[in-house]
This record gives C-alpha cells, sequence and structure tokens, in this order.
C-alpha cells in the first residue's frame, strides 16, 4: 500500500485562513455572502475581508489590498470581476498568498479576448508561485473546516470527494445527497475553465486527504485526459473513482461545448480507458451517488473473493427481480451446498425456498430477527461472496405490528457487524427506506448500504465486484517490462521522413513490428523481374499473394495492385499487369516494386489499430473485422502503454468475443498470441511517438498463431515523445 | 374510438356490499382485519360478517352461513383454510353470489393434491357461474368504493389499475407510490394462482374502468399468453400497459417458479410480442411507476406528430445530460429554427444558448417565470412535438431568495395549461423536486409529470413515444386480409401425417410457401436417373446445387447428401454419389430421389422461423444468418398472425438491421419482398396449426428479390387450430 503524502493543494483546499477580495456590506453580492457562508459554516479559520474603502464587514476587520494584510492567508477567494484578475493575482502572490480562487467569468470561455486575459493571469500566477482554481467556478468547499466558499446549504460533511466541471451538477449531488442521511462530502471543487490546476491534481489531493474515501467526478471533457489516467490508475488501487462523463453523443458535445469549452470526445474510447485506469464510470447521472456511497461503505471489505452472491428475500417477487437483475450484470448467484441449505432449513418454515435466492416465506413475518440468523448463515459460506438483502425489512413494525419494531432494531444490530466479521461486503434494499424507520435508520453510516430500489442495489452491487476487478488488475500490473527502444526502427523512421513520406510501406510496417517481437511473414520485395529467376524454383508454398509497393498509391487494391491466389509460374506476368496497372492508374506513381507472400491460411479476422487521441494520448482499438466493426462498431479500446492484462481484457471486452472461442465447429483461436501482437503494437507506437496512426487490418487470428494481412503506419514528424 | 361496455367483472372488484366468510372477532385474524380495513377506508356498501356461531363482529350483525344472508351481496371475501373451499364456493353460488376473492393457500401451488383442490373449487365455480379471484392472493382493493381487501395503508385513489403475481410487489409499488403526491390506484388485483379468472380477463375490466387511465401489471408468466395479447392489442389502443416482467434469466426463472408456478419463457421473445401488442415493457421494476404516471398525465396530448424534442435548462450540466439521454433513446434533438432563436434571443440574455438544449445561463436567477416564456416559445414551434424542463425549477426560492418562490409559483400556474394549449406533452425535472416546494406540488396532478432524475425523465419520455408509435401502429393496422385456407397445401399435410412422417420434405415445404403467395425457386424433384436425360440439354443456369429427398435423413450435409456448383454434365455421377453416400449413412434409409434447383445468386443470409410457444402460441423469429445469430443472439420475435407494420418493425428491430441497408458497397435489400415472404409464413403458419416448427435457414435477402436455400416445416397431428 502506498502512503500518499500531503497534496500540495492541501492548504489551499482545507485553509487556515481566507482573505475574500471583493468583500462587501451588501447582503445582495458575492463578497458579501461569501463571508456569511464562512460565518454559518463556522469556518474554523481567520477570515480577512478585503475592500478599499470598508472598515468592517459582518463584524470582521476589512483591509484596503492584500498587501496590508497581518498575515498571507492560505487563500484568496476573488469575488471581483474577470479585468482586475492578472493585477489582484500578482498582487496576492507578492504578498504570499499561495493559491486563489477565481469565480468571475469572462474568460476562455468567451472567446479570443477572454482567453488572452485567462493567459495572463496564469502568467502571473506561474510567476508568483500561486496555484489558481478556475477561474468560471461555482467555488469549492472542504467540510471538516467549515471552508464552505460556494454556499450550498445544509452541506453535510461525508467520505465523498467531489470534482464537477458543472456548477448545477455539483448543486444537484449536494441536495439530491441531502435526503441521504448517510451521504456527505469532505471536498468538493468547481473546476471551471481548469486554466491553471487541472483535473487530475485535485485527484491527487483527494487521494492524499484523510477525510476522502471515494472520489467523484462529473466530467464533460478533460483537457489532460493522460495525466488523469495516470493519476486515476494510480489512485483507484486505493480509492475508488466514481466518474459520469457528459457529453457523449453528438448533441450532448454541442451542450457540453457551449458550457464549458471542454472538447469532449468518443464515449465509446473513453469508457475503454477509464476502465483500464480503474474508473467506475456511471452510465445514469442518478447512480454516481448510490455507486460512490456503496464504495464508501464496502471499501473495507475488498478484496472479494468472487462475484457470488446469496439473495436474501422476503418474498418471490423481489427474489426475482433481484436475481434477474444481477444475473444480467454478469454476477453468480450460485446454488447452496447442502450445509448451508440445511441449516437454512433449522430456521426457516417449510415452504421457504432454500436456493438461491433464499426466499423466508412469511419465517421473518412475526420474527424478523431471522433474516440476521440467515445472513449469518450465508455469510459463513465460503462460496458465497456478497450478500444482498432485499425486501420489507425495516418496515415490519409499519406493515404488521408495532410490537415487531424493536425486533427489527435488534436485528439491525445484529447485521451491522457482519460484514466485517466476515470481510465480506452486505447491500440491503428495502421498500420502507423512504419512510426511514428505526431499524433502517440505525444502519446509516454502517458498512451496509441501504436502497430502496432493487434495481440500483444491483447495479451498484455489480460496481463493487467492477472496482475490485481493477483493483485486483492495477495492484497486480507489475510495471510492465516494455521493449527498448529498436535503433533499427528509429534509423528507419528518420530515413522515411527525411525522404518526404508519411506513410511506411507495408513492408517497412512489418518490419517495424517484427522489431517488436510481432511475427510477421517474412516480407519479400521485389524491385525486378529477373528476381524471379531465383524465387521461383524455390517457391515452397502453394499459393502467393502479390502486391504493389507505391509511395504514391495508398488503396493498392482500387489501383489494381493486388493479386491472390498465385502459383510461381504466375509471378512474372502477375507482377507485369501489377506494374501495368499502377501505371494507368496514376502515372506518375514511382513504383519501389511488389511485395510477394504466401497466402494465409484462413482465420478470424480482427483488426488493431492505434491512434493519438486529443484527450487521452496513444490509444489502441480491437475488434473483430467485417460486420462486427462496420455495423455493429463493436470495438474496444485502451490508453498505451498496454499491459497483458488490458490486452486480455480488450479480447472479452467486445460483445462479439464468443467468436474468438470458434465458431460453426471452429477452434478458438491463440489468444496469448494475439495478445503479444498487440503487446508489440503497443512497445512499437510508444517507444516511436512519430507514429500517430497505425492499422493492422485484417489480421488472422488463428488457432496455433496470427498473420497480419495488411500493416498501415501513418508518421507526423512533429509528434514528440509520449 | 371504442366505447367499452361494461365489463363481468365489475359488480365482483367493486362491489356494492360483501360477504366476510370467516369473520372472527379475534384482532388478529385476517376475518376480523379484513372487516376493519374496509371500515377504515369507509367501504360504502354492506358488509356480512359469517361465522357459525357469533352474533356480531365489530358492530355488524354476524350471520352462520351464507345462506342465511339477507340479500345475495356481490362478493364472498374467503378467508378459512383451503379445504374449506369447494364446498363454500357451492354454498355462495347457492345464495346468488357471483364473485369470490380466495385468499387461502394451499391449492395448485404446493404440488398435486392441491392441484385437484384447486381443480374442485373452480369445477363447483363453473357449475354456479361464480368467478373466483385467487386463491393465493394477498387479495384486491378498489379505491372509489372503499373496497379495501388486501390491508394496505394509505391508499391513495387515482388513475393507476394494478395486476400482480407478487403480493410483494403490489406493497412495494403502493408503498413507493406513497411518496408521490400524485401517484394512486384505481384497482388492485393480486392475481393469485389464477384459478378461474385469468391475467388478460382483468385487462377487460380495466379497460372498461371509467377510473383506470393506465394499466401496470408485475408478470412472471402468463397461463394464457395469446389471450392476454389479443386483449393487450386492443386495449392498449385507448389505455396504456405498463407491463415489468421478472423471472427473465434462468436464475430468475428458478426464483418465479418457487413462487407462483408461473413458466416463463425467452425475455426477448416476451419482448417482441408485448412491443407487438403495444405493450410498454419496462426493464427497470423502479421505472414502472414513474413511466405509468407519465403516461396518465400526458395521455391527453397524444397522438404526437414526431419525435423531436426541446430541452429547457438553467445550466449546461443538465442540458448536457439531457441531451445525451435523449439522444441515445433514440429521440430528435433538433436544431432550432431562426424565428425560434430570435424570439429565445429577445427573452434571454446574450451568454444563453438558443440551440437546442437551451440554456437560459442565469437568466431566470432573478426572473424563474421565464422558464414559462421560453416553454411558450418552444411549444408553439412546429418543429417541436415535446418539451423537457431540466435543472433547477422549484427550488429558486430555496436556492437564491425566498421571495422568488412567488414568481416561480406564478410561472408554474403558467406551464400547467401549456400541454393542453398546445397539445404537446411537457416534462419536468427539477433536482428540488424531493423537497416539495409549493411551486412543484402545485404542477402535481396537472398534464405535466414531474422526475428529480434527468435520466429517468428522459425514459419517461421514451415511453410516450414508443407508446404513441406502437398505439399508431394498432390502430392503422387493418384487420389484416388473411390468405384463405390452401386446399392443396391442407391435402398434401394430410398425406404426410397419413404416410407417418411428421416432417415435410424441402420441395413440399416449398410447394406450400409458394402456395401462400411467397416466390420460391420451382422446386424440381428428380426420382429416376434417366429422367436426367430430359433436364441436361434444357438446363439454362450455370451452376446448379443437388440435394438428397429422404424421409429418414434430416441432416443431409452430414449425410454427404449436398452438392453444390453442379453444372449439368455433374448431374449423373453427382446424383449417383448424393444415393451412394446416403446408403452408407443410413442403409435403411427410404429415398424419395434428389431435389435440383439453380445455385442462388448471392445475397445477405436471413433466417425465418416459427415455432409454437407455450406461452404466447405462434410465434415469428427474424434474423441475420451466421454470426448475428450464433454469437449475437441478435434475433427478433412477433406473434403470428403478423401484420405488415409488425413485419416492417421485425426487420429494423434487429441491432445488425444495418446490414439490410447494403454493406461494403453493396446494394440494400429488398425489404418489401422480405416482408412479403414473412407475410406468407404467417399464413401458411396461421391456417395449418398441425405445422409446430418452419425454419427457413438461409434464406437469401438481394436487391431485386429473395430466395429460400434451404425450408423445413415439422408437423404434430395433436395440435388443434389457433
Amino acid at each position: 500500500m502506498n502512503h500518499p503524502t500531503e497534496s500540495p493543494l492541501q492548504p489551499i483546499l482545507a485553509p487556515g485562513s481566507i482573505a475574500v477580495v471583493g468583500a462587501s456590506r451588501d447582503a445582495g453580492k458575492r463578497g458579501n455572502m461569501a463571508i456569511r457562508y464562512l460565518q454559518q459554516n463556522r469556518f474554523q479559520g481567520r477570515i480577512y475581508p478585503i475592500h478599499p474603502k470598508e472598515s468592517e464587514v459582518l463584524g470582521l476587520t476589512c483591509y484596503p489590498t492584500v498587501k496590508s494584510l497581518p498575515e498571507a492567508p492560505d487563500l484568496a477567494l476573488i469575488c471581483t470581476a474577470a479585468h482586475t484578475l492578472p493585477g489582484l493575482i500578482r498582487q496576492c502572490g507578492e504578498r504570499g498568498i499561495r493559491g486563489a480562487v477565481v469565480l468571475a467569468t469572462g474568460f476562455s470561455e468567451t472567446g479570443e479576448a477572454g482567453q488572452a486575459l485567462e493567459e495572463e493571469m496564469v502568467a502571473a500566477a506561474r510567476a508568483m508561485g500561486l496555484r489558481i482554481i478556475g477561474p468560471n467556478t461555482s467555488g469549492m468547499f472542504t467540510t471538516h473546516c467549515g471552508a464552505n466558499l460556494v454556499g450550498f446549504r445544509d452541506l453535510r460533511s461525508g467520505p465523498i470527494g467531489l470534482l464537477s466541471q458543472s456548477g448545477n451538477m455539483a448543486l444537484s449531488l449536494v441536495t439530491e445527497a441531502g435526503q441521504h442521511p448517510s451521504l456527505g462530502f469532505s471536498t468538493y471543487v468547481g473546476v471551471g475553465n481548469e486554466a491553471d490546476v487541472q483535473f487530475h491534481e485535485y485527484l491527487d489531493y483527494f487521494a492524499a486527504d484523510p477525510y476522502t474515501r471515494v472520489i467523484v467526478g462529473y466530467v464533460e471533457g478533460l483537457k489532460q485526459g493522460r495525466r488523469f489516467l495516470q493519476s486515476a490508475a494510480r489512485i483507484s488501487r486505493e480509492k475508488p473513482l466514481v466518474i459520469y462523463m457528459s457529453g457523449r453523443t453528438a448533441v450532448g458535445q454541442q451542450s457540453a461545448r457551449s458550457h464549458t469549452g471542454a472538447l469532449s470526445g468518443s464515449y465509446a474510447l473513453a469508457k475503454g480507458v477509464m476502465r483500464q485506469a480503474g474508473v467506475l464510470l456511471v452510465e445514469r447521472a442518478d447512480e454516481i451517488l448510490p455507486v460512490a456511497n456503496t464504495l464508501a461503505a464496502t471499501r473495507g471489505q475488498l478484496p472479494l473473493r468472487g462475484k457470488r452472491v446469496a439473495i436474501l428475500a422476503d418474498g418471490g417477487g423481489h427474489a426475482t427481480i433481484a436475481a434477474d437483475a444481477l444475473h444480467q450484470l454478469g454476477l453468480s448467484i450460485p446454488r447452496l451446498g447442502e450445509t448451508t441449505r440445511n441449516r437454512l432449513r433449522e430456521l426457516l418454515p417449510p415452504s421457504a425456498a432454500v436456493n438461491n435466492p433464499v426466499d423466508v416465506a412469511g419465517g421473518t413475518d412475526n420474527h424478523p430477527q431471522l433474516f440476521a440468523d440467515c445472513a449469518e448463515v450465508l455469510l459463513a459460506d465460503s462460496d458465497i461472496d456478497i450478500l444482498l438483502i432485499v425486501g420489507l425489512f425495516g418496515g415490519y413494525g409499519l406493515r404488521f405490528s408495532e410490537s415487531l419494531s424493536n425486533d427489527e432494531l435488534q436485528c439491525a444490530r445484529r447485521l451491522a457487524p457482519l460484514p466485517d466479521r466476515f470481510d465480506k461486503p452486505v447491500l440491503l434494499q428495502s421498500l420502507y427506506r423512504p419512510l426511514q424507520p428505526e431499524p433502517l435508520r440505525y444502519l446509516e453510516n454502517t458498512s451496509i448500504p441501504l436502497f430502496s430500489s432493487i434495481d440500483e442495489a444491483a447495479r451498484c452491487l455489480a460496481a463493487i465486484a467492477d472496482y475490485d476487478q481493477a483493483r485486483t488488475r492495477l495492484a497486480d500490473h507489475e510495471q510492465s517490462e516494455r521493449a527498448e527502444l529498436s535503433a533499427s526502427v528509429s534509423d528507419r523512421i528518420g530515413e522515411v521522413l527525411q525522404s518526404g513520406r508519411r506513410c511506411l510501406y507495408e513492408y517497412e510496417a512489418l518490419d517495424a513490428l517484427a522489431a517488436y517481437g510481432a511475427t510477421v511473414v517474412p516480407p519479400q520485395v521485389i524491385r525486378d523481374e529477373q528476381e524471379f529467376d531465383e524465387i521461383v524454383p524455390s517457391a515452397a508454398e502453394s499459393r502467393y499473394v502479390m502486391k504493389l509497393v507505391s509511395r504514391d498509391i495508398l488503396h493498392k487494391t482500387d489501383a489494381g495492385g493486388v493479386k491472390l491466389n498465385l502459383v510461381p509460374d504466375d509471378f512474372v506476368p502477375a507482377y507485369r499487369e501489377i506494374l501495368a496497372n499502377a501505371r494507368r492508374y496514376r502515372p506518375d506513381a514511382a513504383i519501389e516494386g511488389v511485395l510477394l507472400a504466401p497466402m494465409a491460411e484462413p482465420g478470424v479476422e480482427v483488426i488493431i489499430g492505434v491512434t493519438r487521441d486529443r484527450q487521452y494520448g496513444p490509444v489502441m482499438m480491437f475488434g473483430l473485422g467485417g460486420v462486427f466493426v462496420e455495423v455493429l462498431q463493436d470495438v474496444v479500446f485502451r490508453a498505451l502503454p498496454l499491459s497483458r492484462a488490458d490486452a486480455l481484457e480488450m479480447l472479452d471486452g467486445i460483445r462479439g468475443s464468443k467468436v474468438l472461442d470458434g465458431v460453426r465447429g471452429g477452434a478458438a483461436v491463440d489468444r496469448q498470441a494475439l495478445v503479444s501482437l498487440m503487446l508489440a503494437v503497443s512497445d512499437l507506437c510508444v517507444n516511436h511517438p512519430e507514429i500517430v496512426e497505425l492499422d493492422l487490418n485484417p489480421v488472422l487470428a488463428r488457432p496455433m498463431d496470427y498473420c497480419v494481412l495488411d500493416a498501415r503506419i501513418l508518421l507526423n514528424p512533429q509528434q514528440e515523445a509520449a
């Protein structure tokens, strides 16, 4: 386990003293409200109002300038208009202030002039060693020190650290949390334009913050996606990161753009790289808090031993809904062993179902404590990893008889310590949760998360299993040995760029892959018809393929530059025809020659591609060829460098994954071979950042090996090392 | 519009007088509680306790037997044990009682003895002309007359009619509805074992019931699925049917079985036939009530003119989430026309986004009524069909200043009539909804459904569009002209069954399809080698296929009974080889001859199949061939008979539907031709119920036509007409 050191943002986000620049005596002004919020939230530090003329604001001594302050406060909250900012930042820096929250709008989100002003402000901050939160932010709060700089009402402190690119979404989440007694926040930051401090830097703060047990983010687009992924992959081993990504569709992006200026990319791509980094990407905004709360509550019960869930229900309907939902989410609801079944039979009436789901069938109607008895039996079963209780618990007193409430409370007291005792997560859904009866109130803030919806409970349970799997993968993930730089590939790339080409010839691309350990058909380039005299007698394969090699003709098939199924006697005529076709297609094309290779044995067509994403840097795409990619867009993404575990997850991550196991009686493909090719591609693209695009399309995946049928590598001389 | 007549169940489900058989003075007994519930719910009719010895129960005169009652009450609620039932039902019938609710368990759900008892009870009821609700039911209630026979607390009356196969799910829904001031119920029936009255009969009651505006069902399995579909298709033109189906997965079915004994089938199949019948199948149990409430509230605004949604938001985050969610659900968020944009610009501050989504960008902060102004502008736009408002509305008074509450209330008053005025649905999401501020309380029970979750609002909006589409399809759906019975097909089927065969020869199957108008390659059966002398000279196609015809060999390819790519010179040797292979494969096989047909031009492989489902009767499956079916299970189902609109929806209903539009430069297939084939198959299978299975696999769908490459029809002589 890493012991994270304190973040440099710590004194800024949990300040001991705050200057409010633009303080005001006018109750409607932000510079007045800000101080009131701090006072109402019992801010434990010193507050310094700054106003050129006032001597006192809300009972506090007011200072005319930051320069005149008696100490350098940890943080300046700047409430004045955009144009004042560069100057104020300099003044703050000179006074020794190390952090500022800038609320003003009118910066890069408004256009070029605002962009220039923002850059000037950031330059001043950098020069002064001061960090800026915002601008164009709703503010921030840290509950443990009462630093509420955003003015949300009724803030409850708790384990959730919140980062948001939308102030209204933060307000939504805080308001929603207000409905649930167990939900509360450590620190919130409205990141605003991220002019200075970036999203991933806040992650590092939360990682080190002892008040934060789970990190929640609302993201519309990341300016430094790669840095985010690196931070996330490190942090998520220790603390869960729950992210909701907005602007997934073109129409959503349109709206996101007009909001923060952040540009979103493909959601499929983001899903892949986020998953790789251990991030729990939630699909619905109304699942953000339930998932976060569940992970905060059950974090102590990880790692899991498996995904085997026992369902304990007091009614068949609820049991069935829960079983369906969990099964659809990929969890296992195993049949119970004979010992457990017998123990349950002893506890329950004869009509009870002691399968999984367990349905107590009225057994708890007069004695709700049976829930605790059954829970103990199920948790003691070594073939069960997680327990989900669904139904009416907590409401027996309301539904049947007041006298049962006490028995239910006893039951709650017995349930509460079970997760720790058995080291297994326990989740509880009750239709009475919204009514907050005493037994359920007792369970709030224990290790047992509560739900009113079975669907929500199932999704949160699946999130525990997802997070557990990612954590294990990231923890096991040795610093993957990366291949050393291949000098021959560097040289070749240098030569190609020198010659003004931007695309490697196919044989060069195959050579480059081979240099990183990929098994490729030895590419044979024929530059002269005479060479066939030597080749034909020794040709041992039954059929060959011949392809044009020309820098000027990218689409070889269109140009009549590909011949299949050739026997050696066909070589010379095919060569002549290809050259003739190429000259007809593009008379001025420079022709290097042709490539000759044996025809490949059949296999499953897959596609491996690498692009450099605007947000996330180099990413690999994997998919099955043909209709799977063209019609179903059945592809999966991961950021480079790829680990072996990442590559294996990619193979399993496509919907058509079963095709790799063999269809219509065919044998399974060699997954390890495919993985080794993907790792070679990863090493190649990471070591040679001039490669901006790579396409192996198709690769034939076969039972014993693979065969790269076409390889295309595009270069960009401007690209710097990743 | 149909004007439904009163249901025969009406006096039973909304009784004017009730006999409580098994009445008791013991407050813990069901026969005492039942009377208390009725009294507490101010039941407006007469209550007759029945007990052999008591003279008075809860202040009411008690009668020793039903025979001794002074009148025949509409309904008997029977609280006594199972074994008393057949006798009691007879007594009730003799006294002229026409309906009974039987609470007792111990019937078919427990095994053979219970099954026999249940049958005896039903026989008694049938003989007496009495209808039974249950047994094994939690009971029923009808709010408008105070007939609460189930004892749920705090029942609120409202437009939802509820049918449930799980008492606990009914309790869940009633408890959940209690949280939301606009949700209430007309009638609830716990259908229990459905020993007598079946699920679809209750649907007919709800269809005619003026208190019910939307029907909700929790279903684990249907005993008479076909009758259900017929009722649903009729009713859903007038009232929305919202169904949640449980037991979708094997593990869920396991649990459902142990609960009610109802057997569930494939969920994919149920999804298809439910959709066809206009049912709104909700995927999450926590969406049942929101969807039902939305449809009840917006029913008056149907039909829609389209699926074009305007989003009105007071923050970019909410706008983006809403746009993403709606887009993913298939709704359109069109760009606004210049007129509307200009009108919005006049209303809103310069920083506002007058695209769609509209983001008021603080414009409403001091003047929430702007929401109503903007809503009017958007609803007046003829290119907008639905309006979704998301964000903070109703909470300005809480968030900013008390003084805004009044403006918000004014706004609510202006919003409420807009759906009716513009005849377009309006939905409103506010993060303040759980706090129930006055402006939102005002909107409860108007035509504007309210939401706290954007995701939920989006799904409910999509449900409106789905329902509208189904309604339109069902309303347009002429009594599809069915083909008349083909005597030749009847004769052939008779002959085949007579001969002891259960499977038509392929050429017979093709003949049968042709008789119902399908275009099939004229099947030519060769029974003797000499026939080739005549055929070979006139063979005009370039390539042929030859297939074995034998009643004893089903898997022709395995037996070496198929030869492809034949030219006429190959016919005789191929014929001999096929016969030799067949004799080797199964020496005792009766061999009819071979089938000769031209090789088909290439096309898109599709599969059309018909089976008789245990629940829903004859259903058609449609899918793309190859990996689409084998790996992705990408198939869609509809019940027969099929309408043209059904068939078209099937083609669009598979995930790989785009393949039919042509891939890799190929032309689109002829959808109308495929549809005509599907209708021919439908007619064939409906007219000849002896056909228990039909498989056209594959059919080649082509740009101008289709070609059935293989046809298999299985018969069952026992099958009666559908």
